[in-house]
């Protein structure tokens, strides 16, 4: 069934113990599309500023599962920036420099033919631009979407508003705990999924994922990732692939769900083998089935 | 088959959010024996003061699954002591006041009806003390160790000798990445596997545990617990039922030790639900079957 995203798309400047890449292909709804188009067609809504040099979205255009119809150039505006540090201990990153440009004006608008999208990705970004972009998407049967810790601080009734209206959310483990105000990730996990009436997925890094739905808990161990070079975009790609599944499969019960977990956990742990998106642009699908059926080998017991 | 198991036997104080616990049962080889025995008999070596209260280790002695010969109560000794309280986040914790008393002093005597014992679990102690327990111990078939890490720190060299005469070590994963100086908790694993020519298991508390052996890796999740009253012993409770099940398994293949892993996190989400032993004394092996069938159902994707 039809998926959308709506989120950032950004020149983003990495360092990381591997080495560094300058004005590089990045922002949350270029991670994610790229991730879903391994499982399902994905149309993409952002918006970029005429700065943005010719030919930086064209694995994305040379992608036949990637409509890129949403894309919007906007004039005399400025393309979103980001600049970080990884350290030694990879799981540390430092914002070194960002611009948020375009990202700080109107949303993109959202093609007429896209209007009919059935899953939905609202990538993080603030949360009235994210509910804006929803009341537009009155074809939507599962809507998911993301958030960061910025927005809980100082959006956060815009924030409880908009999970009222969504079926799933995205956050990573302290933005869970800071959302609820819990210590402990497992009731913080089950306090979100009665606030959005649906699911939640807490994302931990390095030490997996928890799901919470309908009830149940499903515990999701990482994929024991031993070459990391950049993780930028991980959370992107795990939530990309998920949604590219859910979408290609038509359902979101437990089970499908829980498989879409495992399917994101192993898609994103391809994406922070090298720098940008340039794993991803070297890998096919067989790919990831053969690292699941790893994954799954490598979890049973 | 015969498990022994050497390490503290303390007089706990524990603050956590939940209250306060003064005087308890506690020490590693405590744990240990309390969660080996719903597994398998299992034999005690450790040394207290004549300080120690009259019947405080009655909930041992009364349990017919642990022999309780190798007990020695050193006179004009006092018995080791651990003040703990942890935070609101409950994986902080910080020693309030440690007492090493007979600790520091000379190991307890092995009875020599143990000397067969074919599975050993060396609880963390002086790498030295380990070693000497191990010397004697020539029946041993299966030896699995664990440490802290202020023996990395102070005892490194006796530490790697010691190393190379285990079957198998237990650590957590600061202690995995200080020993061998790696960043990532998987280059840290597959080095220590090479070093101790067996398996090792890096236990990360609330987000599970790594199993390196023969090249493979087992990733086991965290049972998502929800209830968290007291920390304290859940690691050696973990080690206990891990080589409980091993002990009646008869065995270490690799399929074997994922099952003793999953049993050991099974086991130790009930040791913190409670403060001291209390929670093990109320159940019984059924519980942690039923727990176990849980946690298959949890993490199956």
């Amino acid at each position: 069934m039809s998926l959308l995203v709506t989120g950032s798309i950004g020149i983003d400047t990495v360092e990381s113990p591997s080495g560094k890449v300058q004005d590089a292909l990045g922002g949350s709804s270029v991670y994610f599309a790229y991730a879903a188009a391994f499982f399902s067609p994905v149309r993409l809504v952002g918006v970029i500023g005429d700065d943005c040099p010719v030919g930086f979205l064209k694995p994305l255009e040379d992608n036949p599962q990637i409509d890129m119809t949403g894309l919007e150039v906007r004039h005399g505006a400025k393309t979103f920036r980001w600049h970080g540090r990884y350290h030694e201990d990879i799981n540390r990153r430092e914002t070194i420099a960002v611009e948020l440009n375009v990202l700080a004006e109107a949303a993109p608008s959202i093609p007429e033919a896209f209007l009919d999208s059935r899953y939905v990705f609202l990538a993080n970004t603030h949360p009235d631009l994210q509910a804006e972009m929803l009341s537009r998407l009155t074809g939507a049967k599962l809507v998911v979407a993301d958030t960061m810790d910025i927005w809980i601080k100082s959006e956060r009734e815009g924030l409880l508003r908009l999970l009222g209206e969504i079926d799933g959310l995205v956050l990573n483990d302290s933005e869970a705990k800071l959302l609820t105000e819990e210590q402990d990730v497992v009731a913080a996990g089950l306090r979100i999924a009665a606030m959005v009436h649906g699911f939640v997925v807490i994302k931990k890094g390095e030490h997996g994922s928890l799901l919470f739905a309908d009830g149940g808990i499903f515990a999701c161990p990482a994929y024991p990732a031993v070459r990391v070079v950049d993780p930028t975009g991980a959370g992107d790609s795990f939530a990309g692939a998920m949604m590219g599944h859910l979408a290609a499969a038509g359902g979101a019960d437990e089970g499908t769900l829980r498989r879409a977990i495992a399917y994101g956990t192993v898609t994103a742990s391809f994406a922070l083998e090298d720098f940008s998106l340039n794993r991803f642009f070297e890998m096919r699908r067989q790919d990831i089935d053969q690292r699941l059926r790893e994954f799954e080998e490598l979890t049973r017991f």
